[in-house]
């Protein structure tokens, strides 16, 4: 700490992104990365954007890659706003539309960003505890509110809520902002990109580091009523012009553009997801029906961080939050079908 | 407007960049682009980056390119910050080091995003006038204050303040942070980088964006004590642990790895822009002293305004501010021989 430091940073807890390894000979399935590359047409397009053209600035307003999203959803430019991730577009958000006079509301169990943006911008939240199944359940959302989010499915627990509840909960909540954090919506969830035009309150945020293999590029986005998606564009333009460079833009179009391709590797990885609960049942666990491309699982004897431990011996790298309600449980992202064997070939060893 | 928006988003004034025209035949001299196409070996290692492994994070911490740039200046790792655009980098250090009780001082003709982030982040802040002469005086500066920021060169006005004021000012001020923006120090001027290890104060902030040709990149970074790195971290860290995609961090490395093509370009630039600035003194252009990739001028006869947009229809863009004290002149970034040529060329024909 330094006297030379702004009273916000030093309150600040900042968060803790999943380890990063420097080499390359583990099986890592602690990120929630794809296991297969990126669509080859996107690989190509990046290749093609290596050019002398990057000594100019970038689009500011990232309008092919908007016209693009806009055409995939059969929304307006003016519905679709870009982000160096959607980190950063949650980020704008909490600061656009989540700060007000009452408590923003998010899920006990969640992705742990939450609580920073909300440090971050000195919002008042309120966390609802989840089931004991570990749904979350939207009847408890309706109290008075400065605003409401939550992923679906919800991370770590991989939990999808159906579209009906959320519609149900939007014809209730008119009066602050819902946004559904739909990073791994692509894994077997029904997207509420479909309910933006009927809710003006809705923002749907999605990534293309998940379900498009584009961890590595930095690319998120938001979808939802123009009045929602001008108040991001405000907070943007007064923090950075362009925050997306021209290799993001280039690879996102071609890869939202490679439909084929990317069912074909959802579909991969659902099949592998259900071969490993299967396989991780047997072995003793308990897996919280998923729908996301991990699985979240506690063993009914073994406590979970000596697992992950003994599989860190054998170069295999999965996820424990020290968090309480979870501390016993593990997430385990889902790789290819051939690191889904090593891994249970790991377990039955450590069980 | 809309009721869903946050108090502080209706508040806010977004920075408007200069137009990124969509048409590719125009000769392009608004925004301080550099004429000139990245280093071949960044556009190799870029090329290399598209790759299967697009599907995992980058590294958060960036640790290749810190420790590129701390070879570079002769610091350690963790006297160096990394981020988006040096336009990030700054957002960062409004919130986390510029945020006080007493006020923030920044030039009153400078870039005009200082006074949009102090907005963002309700800083108080005071504009201290430049001389009749354009030129900072850092004495003005010798006042009780929460921070200092300048660039050096200024911005738009293209001024260079010596190393020795920079030095006999941070002797004076040692209880406020101040941040030397040096977007175009590389152009003819000293950096500030040379002091920090004698100032625990000093921040210096650079970019890729212009004399590295890497506008398109988007890569800024910031170096100083290691107790005022610490700061931004922790506000990047609450914000978004990823910033840098795949690509920034293997052009960057290369870009600084390539001195020779990085020394002859920015030569390239300063000869061209000393020839213009003899040009448009002989058509009866004022031009303020430069050390920076653009010039600064006003005729004594023809409205700047009206010469930028004869200038437009002849397909040539340069850069106009409707403010006080400058809304006579132009600002014109220095383009190749060639474009200069044709500048010089369209504007006889105008005069």
């Amino acid at each position: 700490m330094s006297r030379f430091w702004s009273k916000l940073v030093k309150e600040l807890t900042p968060y803790v992104p999943g380890e990063q390894p420097k080499t390359d000979n583990l099986i890592k399935l602690n990120t929630n990365e794809n296991p297969y590359a990126p669509s080859p047409l996107a690989i190509q397009a990046m290749q093609a954007a290596s050019n002398a053209k990057l000594r100019l600035y970038p689009d500011p307003e990232s309008t092919d890659l908007k016209a693009c999203l806009a055409d995939y959803y059969q929304l307006t430019q003016q519905q679709v706003f870009i982000g160096n991730g959607s980190d950063e577009v949650l980020a704008h958000c909490f600061q656009a539309l989540l700060k007000h006079d009452k408590p923003l509301l998010f899920p006990d169990i969640t992705y742990s960003f939450y609580t920073v943006y909300s440090q971050l911008y000195q919002i008042d939240y309120q966390q609802i505890a989840l089931a004991d199944d570990f749904s979350i359940n939207l009847d408890d959302y309706c109290i008075d509110n400065g605003g409401v989010i939550f992923p679906n499915p919800n991370a770590p627990t991989g939990r999808l809520l159906g579209l009906d509840s959320i519609e149900a909960f939007l014809k209730q909540n008119t009066e602050s902002v819902v946004v559904v954090d739909e990073a791994y919506i692509d894994f077997g969830g029904q997207s509420a990109v479909t309910l933006v035009n009927k809710y003006p309150n809705l923002l749907v945020i999605q990534t293309l580091s998940k379900s498009r293999s584009l961890a590595g590029l930095r690319v998120g986005f938001a979808v939802g009523n123009a009045d929602l998606i001008e108040a991001l564009e405000r907070v943007k333009n007064s923090f950075n012009s362009y925050p997306m460079d021209r290799f993001s833009t280039a690879g996102a179009i071609a890869a939202i553009n490679d439909e084929a391709y990317f069912k074909d590797k959802c579909q991969a990885i659902i099949n592998s997801r259900e071969w490993l609960s299967e396989q991780l049942t047997s072995l003793g666990f308990d897996i919280v029906p998923s729908k996301t491309n991990f699985v979240f699982v506690s063993h009914k004897s073994k406590p979970a961080e000596g697992v992950a431990s003994q599989l860190r011996e054998k170069k295999i790298i999965v996820r424990h939050f020290k968090q309480s309600r979870i501390e016993n449980y593990l997430r385990i992202t889902v790789g290819t079908q051939e690191e889904c064997e090593s891994l249970i070939t790991a377990l039955k060893e450590i069980i």
